[in-house]
């Protein structure tokens, strides 16, 4: 029998099936109550964990690859460059169009650098009396160059301090206005962007496929009428921005592109496109700032003989334009649907404890239905009589 | 008495143990098919979301450092330049080794440009008979310059408008084939990449422990025999790619150079390696597309005397490699660890919401189960004669 | 009655309220156990998963653009270039202030280069005792040139294959030591960085809103005093990760500068800060690297006459500094509460499950208990005899 018994016991281990035993309480409010709470969190979970968060979902991050191609032309006249014409490789610093491209819309030009000696520019500091207010070998982080010591003249009434510098030194007190290159709102960037969500190995680039290569020559972006066109006009992606173009030009600024390539993945590739926008980067307010706007200075280089090198300083102020691309990806996966799910189920067991809490201490046949839902047991294995437990009504779930 | 009954009672609260009272069922069919769904959700938490997705891990995104350096020379002997010995600081634009590294394969030279007037290269826009086809101060987006309004000779038989540009202008049309640096395939790259994985402080780069120098200065990647050799011949990253280098020269084109960093760090840190792989990102598809391949213009300017400048315009085709890290380490956190499990012990619960179902429905035994599965409370707080509630079968779980 | 009868069902079907009974033990010992557990679970709830994982929180990476502006010069006097101040467009490479920039600290220039045949540098591979040994059209990855076919006298002693290169060859055998821009660590730089949470509509910068203007012109980054200023001294922050500015200048390197907007949303905007830290991101090491150090060439092109083209070869070596933006922020989300309370509130089902099978194995009562948990019904719907149900303990919960 003890083998016959213990297999006995086993099946039943494994296929005995234990369910609970549950009291069906005929109350109308308490039932209300319940549905209604299961009501709730299910349509909580339809409509905002599934249909707007997208819970049920796996997520990439994009990866991106952008080349840029600016083009137009402008000519100036100034007194003292003469006529000239910039194009492309003279104003989109550096030539290549990577993700962030710098075109140039103001410029102070000091031509004919060299290393030399020369009174620097007057400020507070550099002004001085006699010799003894400079320092040789003083080099201020503000200043142009390295102090020799000497006071000498700077103007008819000004003396300050002698440097070794790149000299004649820039003057880039008077910012040309209007700026040198405002015209530059008319040239156009064709930004080509390829991004991936490898999680997923999907592949997609800016020029959509049904953009044909006879729209692309003559397309320009805009938001209305040309929402895919990847050729976009400077001075519409400033005005975009909130900003005015001829007042950007003259002190520079940064221009943020961003691409947003969020998609969802379920649905059909074709609706996965990217949504263009534009915004400054940089703060324009005069307060809380210092060095407003965007510049940096860079030289061309020359050899007048073997031994004397001179250069032509470039202060470049300018609009760089950093395209910013991001995004998520989403595809539906057994994870997090499981995750949301299972986590939601179990809140509906939640509801069954706030309605017991309910049940057993607001109405007034609690404890008839304590007395139904609870089976008292005390140490001694028999059964509590009930008049000692009416106090104890409702613990936990 | 009233102190002694409440502390009782409070300490019935505290340490008064619930548990659900359970009818166990001796139905082979039911107690299987509990059984198998059990078996099938925690099979599925094991194999699925332990082992494959790793659920059960917290998550970081790589951070990166990369520095590039090209090695390699190449001669050429062009009718206009004669013999020339092109070197890194030449053909790598910008010199400077970052994530982003340009090769130049093919090169437009038009030297001695210089500020003034030339008739523009013919195209349908351009083309005039006379002067009144030409507008003063216009500027094509197309075009090299701003035209003068005058309609000039630009050979024997055609006239262009006339334009103010860096003349003589550059004639583009015929790109050089094969490609001038076409032997750019032979060139290497060492590609020193750095990572860390901020939230688990760690930092890894892919030069891995066990290379030593003498190995680095004479390897080359190979994906069988040298995986983890970091110096890769240009050529072999273009042929990963699927493509030929000597077309790709022609135009250029952009290669990205994926380098995966996905690392499970609950295991060795040695396991954590990075995995290369390579493939072209732009499209190469001349429909649908405008300017394929890769090129840009760039200038080398000189001055013939104080105040003539003179320039040598280059139009530089080539390949651009991006270097594009990514990658995710996963390592044991706690967290993950009780959403997941704690998630699939909920749908464990469905699995007696459906065998309750199953039971309450299918089963010819069902009146019986019900009748002792459910304890009926009327509002009366009676039981209520089970007849009148046969009807009511299986509510909720 | 059917109709009737029917409703009923239906509305007691709605509005039946269920809930599981109950059995409650009156075992100090079980009930304390599964107090305990509760307890634990829900302190590590609130604790773990709420105060320190904020797992309630939904969260977005950082989008950021980053400009940077350095300021100092240095004097230098060599025997070769005489007196020379350095500028910022001299030794900021490229000149353009992006998230990553380098700052020239030590050069070797070979001026005077142009496309001519000399001697290649000596090693093993170019040495040469006659013509025999030198193949014309060979270009060594690590040589300068390609070689002509001939070997010619390199100095008195020593002959090496000749080559067609940019004559004279560079000799960077030997380092200028000390390095020849050593003073660069009193340069600062200035960093602008403005970030955005695009999920959460969030924008800052790092120029904190009670920072002036005039705070801003004279203040330096410390730790302590001016944590907030984002103006740094070179030599500063390469202290900081641990490196001697004149030991790093010598050969180069590569110096992280990370800034941290990891950022908890659901306080107020003010307490999101950067946090900036500084580590070198190179190898050092000389063993298992090659190339230790950063370093790149590039070259200064002049034009002797018309058709001559010389230039100046730099080896720049140098710190490349990046800029490296990184950061969460988290705000209160419903969707990730859910999840983590459900799957704790699924966790707390366990307890339940392993108090049970402590009741019910290692209780002495153990007996008494499963009678009256257990109601056993046999498939033909009667109440099993309890004597053959003993054996059968606990189950699944």
């Amino acid at each position: 029998m003890g083998c016959k018994n213990c297999c006995n016991a086993c099946l039943q281990c494994l296929f005995g099936y234990e369910t609970n035993v549950m009291l069906v309480i005929n109350n109308k409010g308490v039932g209300a109550l319940f549905r209604l709470i299961q009501f709730l969190i299910i349509a909580y979970v339809a409509v905002y964990v599934c249909w707007i968060q997208r819970a049920y979902q796996d997520t990439d991050s994009v990866i991106s690859s952008v080349s840029t191609k600016v083009k137009g032309n402008i000519l100036t006249n100034s007194p003292i460059e003469g006529v000239h014409v910039w194009d492309v490789p003279e104003y989109v610093i550096p030539p290549q169009g990577e993700n962030t491209f710098f075109v140039l819309t103001n410029v102070i030009l000091t031509p004919g650098q060299r290393q030399s000696k020369c009174p620097e520019t007057p400020s507070e500091v550099t002004k001085c009396e006699s010799d003894s207010d400079c320092k040789e070998g003083y080099s201020d982080v503000h200043g142009n160059g390295v102090q020799t010591g000497h006071c000498v003249q700077y103007s008819d009434k000004i003396k300050t301090c002698e440097v070794q510098a790149w000299c004649p030194l820039e003057n880039d007190a008077n910012i040309p206005k209007p700026a040198v290159l405002s015209a530059a709102e008319d040239f156009t960037v064709l930004i080509k962007n390829n991004i991936q969500y490898p999680k997923f190995k999907f592949k997609k680039r800016n020029i959509l496929p049904h953009i044909n290569s006879t729209y692309l020559k003559s397309c320009m972006f805009n938001r209305k009428t040309d929402p895919d066109c990847p050729i976009f006009r400077l001075g519409d992606m400033v005005t975009e921005a909130g900003e005015d173009f001829s007042v950007m030009a003259l002190k520079g600024g940064i221009i943020g592109i961003f691409i947003d390539w969020n998609c969802d993945l379920d649905f059909s590739e074709r609706f996965c496109i990217p949504k263009y926008s534009f915004s400054r980067l940089d703060n324009k307010n005069p307060e809380n700032n210092v060095a407003p706007g965007y510049n940096f200075r860079f030289a061309k280089y020359y050899k007048i003989n073997e031994s004397i090198d001179t250069r032509t300083l470039i202060k470049a102020f300018g609009i760089r334009f950093d395209v910013i691309v991001f995004g998520m990806a989403g595809k539906f996966n057994i994870v997090p649907t499981i995750v949301n799910l299972g986590a939601t189920l179990a809140f509906l067991s939640l509801t069954a404890a706030i309605c017991d809490w309910v049940m057993l201490t607001c109405m007034k046949d609690r404890d008839n239905y304590a007395k139904h839902k609870f089976i008292h047991l005390n140490q001694n294995g028999d059964n509590m009589p009930l008049s000692s437990m009416e106090a104890s009504s409702y613990g936990t779930p």
